[in-house]
């Protein structure tokens, strides 16, 4: 059994962009050689988060539509309020969905569905440079 | 330290449809023989998601209308006119509640409580055969 | 490779009460003296559930306030006609916001942003104790 973290790097566009990370977390996992276990994926920071869906305008469209209905940038906040940043529904969002992720992998390959991409969701309200954590555990 | 790979087979009828599959993963731990660890349970595919729940057909009924209010399958859909599968929702729900779940483990047991089974959720919009991973990594 | 299974207490209020536990996990982590790894909380029971947010009071607001309007405590609930215990809303959010949370660590420190603290939230309601399960894995 064994241990590797890496740090993967990601420029994103703010505004519930969402990008498919699902390569870069394979080539870390093809790079760690390990071939059963777990890769941990956990964005630090608190306007941005992670999941799955299937990589197609569409449904990015409509997954976003669903965070400006629940949580519209157009609205009032107290974070706002108080500290002037504009960014209170991307903390309400990106802790509703949450900062990490764990996928299993075996055979040396992630056990994702044919049409399952992983992604980064970056909810905060400007471009931000994201430096996310991949720890792959697991036996060789 | 060791790590086990299982796949648990569920038939599903889409809709929302919430299976208790604690003692099919209770089992798998039990068959594992291993006594302190992690369950890591991911279901491959983008329209379906796993979460924790009072498995009764109260909570059940209303944690459906959350979904049936928040994403409702009557309405339109990016994915539904470029794909014409009708399960716009379907991908929405499931990439807000997510496919993964992490249940610890000690003596042997899943540290669940009392009142709290694990729930495969298949939002699809027709029936599903599914396979789910159940990742048992820990020591013996 | 070593597991570390801590259990970590908390008395709350209930009410979508959120609890700043960072401190109590680092704790945990470092009594273990694991340097790299996953730490997994859990928390058993279904109506309270674990994220990750920037802890200041603005956003601890706006956080509840999605609750209150997604998942209101003054509708109707299924759980309630049949049990009574007026808690539906908070079986249905703690399903919704998971119970558990994956955190990796490297050179014996979590690898959490700055601003971006570990909150349990306890929809129950009323003030409760709760026993938490924080697991540690990994290297030393």
């Amino acid at each position: 059994m064994a241990v590797h973290t890496v740090s993967l790097q990601f420029q994103t566009n703010g505004h519930a962009d969402m990008r498919d990370i699902t390569p870069d977390v394979a080539r870390a996992l093809s790079e760690s050689r390990l071939k059963a276990g777990l890769v941990t994926l956990f964005v630090p920071g608190s306007t941005a988060a992670l999941t799955t869906i299937e990589y197609e305008a569409g449904a990015l469209h409509d997954f976003q539509r669903l965070f400006d209905e629940i949580a519209s940038a157009q609205r009032e906040y107290e974070h706002n309020l108080r500290w002037g940043d504009g960014n209170g529904h991307s903390h309400v969002r990106a802790a509703l969905l949450g900062p990490s992720l764990t996928v299993p992998f075996s055979e040396g390959r992630l056990l994702l569905g044919t049409w399952q991409q992983i992604i980064l969701v970056d909810f905060d309200n400007r471009p931000r440079s994201r430096t996310l954590i991949a720890q792959i555990m697991g036996e060789a």
